[in-house]
């Protein structure tokens, strides 16, 4: 099959690999539907993140089922599937208080790879999600966003709170922060406020329900939210990019006895903890265990309540993902689907 | 009056200092029934934090209300009273979500000092709360208590989601974790672990409603836990230490999706963010919104279901101040009450 493999920083390639086959009673095979780049995926091609020889790359993924495991139950050949970049049972202690990226058993994704034609997923029982009927094309989209950013956005939205009567601040415009707005408005948040200098995102910040922008950042930013907020804060923040800028941002635009929720992957970060004391700030976040989200997300998308898939402004076929990754790189999209 | 000023590190003096008096109309004057020496009044007494001349010391009180200001309309002179060490409108809004301690016109009551005879309680109405009856002698160490180290363990409970069917981990086996560990057993848990090598403290945690004692400290004490968890952690962990060596304990003694309540006032302390973000736990803390619990907890003390004022096991006239601060520092006090 044809796949992406990251040899080097910025050195993204389409090459032959291997056909995944069943390895463990309990994997299915699927056929990717459409997969994408993530925001994370940049990190190693922007050279931060060390890349440990080729690499395949990916953790996104819809699909149909093309094959299961004499163990699988539940997951059937031609169902056509949604799961997240951790594989996990769903039925351990950790799974079942809702923390499937935790999960005892959980393999990650990202080391199998999804961008690609084919992919094996581990614990199919645990991992996937039939949707009922096979989605019609334009659903699709919406349905791959979240199998991560839409389902990344949701837990930070939810971690941080965000609800009736909040006012909801967003530290990053990536896919995963405009979705956590709609994940906020979905929520019921009176106001949502995001950080944003670049127009288009703005735009799609207020389709998805922000209700202001701030172009400033850093303490500058903090200054302006406070500002809007009687000198207060936000009650819920979602930081979404994982920086040390970021955090002190989101922890200081949040009231005292505010809630944080944090998803961006932490990157040299280091957290002061006389600051983060006295703050008094709750911090909740981490890899999202999207598996959570997935059957309601999966309801809001089929039923139109929601249309996440937005957030793809540039589609290509899997044979061109360097430019999908170039174009992520250089900001000149937000977010990159594929077709295999 | 007479009063505790701290010198230099290690040079702790009960002096004569001014008689306080009204300074603005939402003032109170009391005369202190009982007051006591805080861990973290051992931290500049150490000189781990800095010592800036002479400073008077103190910030816990019980007394009986001698004089208000003019604009004061709950409190009465006569009536006993518990504060708490942040003074509060207990009115604002950050007051009305709990979260006195970041009172939008908090002040400090350590740096007016209730080591001493008399002291001047700032925004009486909002940081005093009065017995219904001046209580008998026996139940003052116990108000006393709910001034701080009880307020501040009840707090950490509260903060980590202590309560039915969960497993408590305690890191410090000081006043605060000890009552943390009694605090935990009043709000239900199923389980709770602290973590001490003194036998004096030991004996009190389980007399508080510990089950189990780890002796181990750091990583070590880390896997014990992890032991009596099925791999897995504690659901709930209360922090009342403030080192870095006790937050990374807290850490990793809890389980993805745990929740972990820190109280011990932070010193030098840098989280790593990507630890902590792949740990999943929820972090809430800060400086104890007591003042959100003295109604609670002076109701649970007068009625004689709790006893938290087993934690003083020195008392000593408030002339012998210096000996009760020695005996912490060498640990052969827990807490040490003074009797102005």
């Amino acid at each position: 099959m044809r796949g992406v493999v990251l040899h080097a920083p910025g050195d993204v390639r389409v090459e032959d690999r291997p056909d995944p086959r069943i390895e463990k009673p309990t994997d299915a095979i699927i056929r990717l539907a459409a997969t994408c780049v993530c925001g994370s995926d940049l990190w190693p091609y922007r050279g931060i993140e060390a890349v440990d020889g080729a690499s395949p790359m990916g953790h996104e993924y819809v699909g149909v089922v093309e094959e299961v495991g004499s163990q699988v139950r539940d997951i059937l050949p031609g169902q056509f599937v949604v799961g997240s970049f951790f594989a996990s049972d769903n039925s351990c202690e950790i799974c079942r208080a809702g923390y499937q990226s935790r999960c005892v058993h959980a393999e990650l994704m990202g080391a199998i790879g999804t961008q690609a034609q084919y992919a094996r997923v581990p614990l199919a029982d645990g991992t996937l999600v039939a949707t009922s009927d096979v989605p019609t094309p334009d659903l699709v989209p919406s349905l791959l966003a979240a199998s991560d950013v839409l389902g990344t956005g949701w837990f930070a939205a939810v971690a941080a709170e965000a609800g009736p009567g909040k006012t909801v601040a967003v530290v990053g415009d990536g896919a995963v922060g405009l979705l956590g707005v709609l994940a906020a408005h979905e929520l019921g948040a009176e106001r949502i406020i995001i950080f944003s200098r670049h127009g288009d995102r703005q735009q799609l910040a207020k389709e998805f329900g922000a209700s202001d922008v701030i172009v400033e950042r850093g303490d500058e930013g903090v200054a302006r939210l406070k500002e809007l907020t009687n000198g207060l804060g936000a009650h819920s923040t979602i930081e979404a990019v994982g920086t040390q800028e970021s955090m002190m941002q989101a922890i200081r635009a949040t009231r005292p006895g505010g809630h944080i929720g944090y998803v961006g992957v932490s990157h040299n970060v280091q957290l002061p903890g006389d600051e983060v004391f006295f703050s008094a700030v709750h911090l909740h976040g981490g890899p999202a265990p999207v598996r959570r989200f997935l059957p309601d997300l999966i309801a809001r998308i089929t039923s139109g309540a929601i249309n996440p898939g937005k957030v793809f402004d540039l589609t290509l076929p899997l044979e061109q993902a360097a430019d999908g990754y170039r174009a992520m790189d250089e900001r000149r999209a937000i977010k990159t689907l594929l077709r295999p």
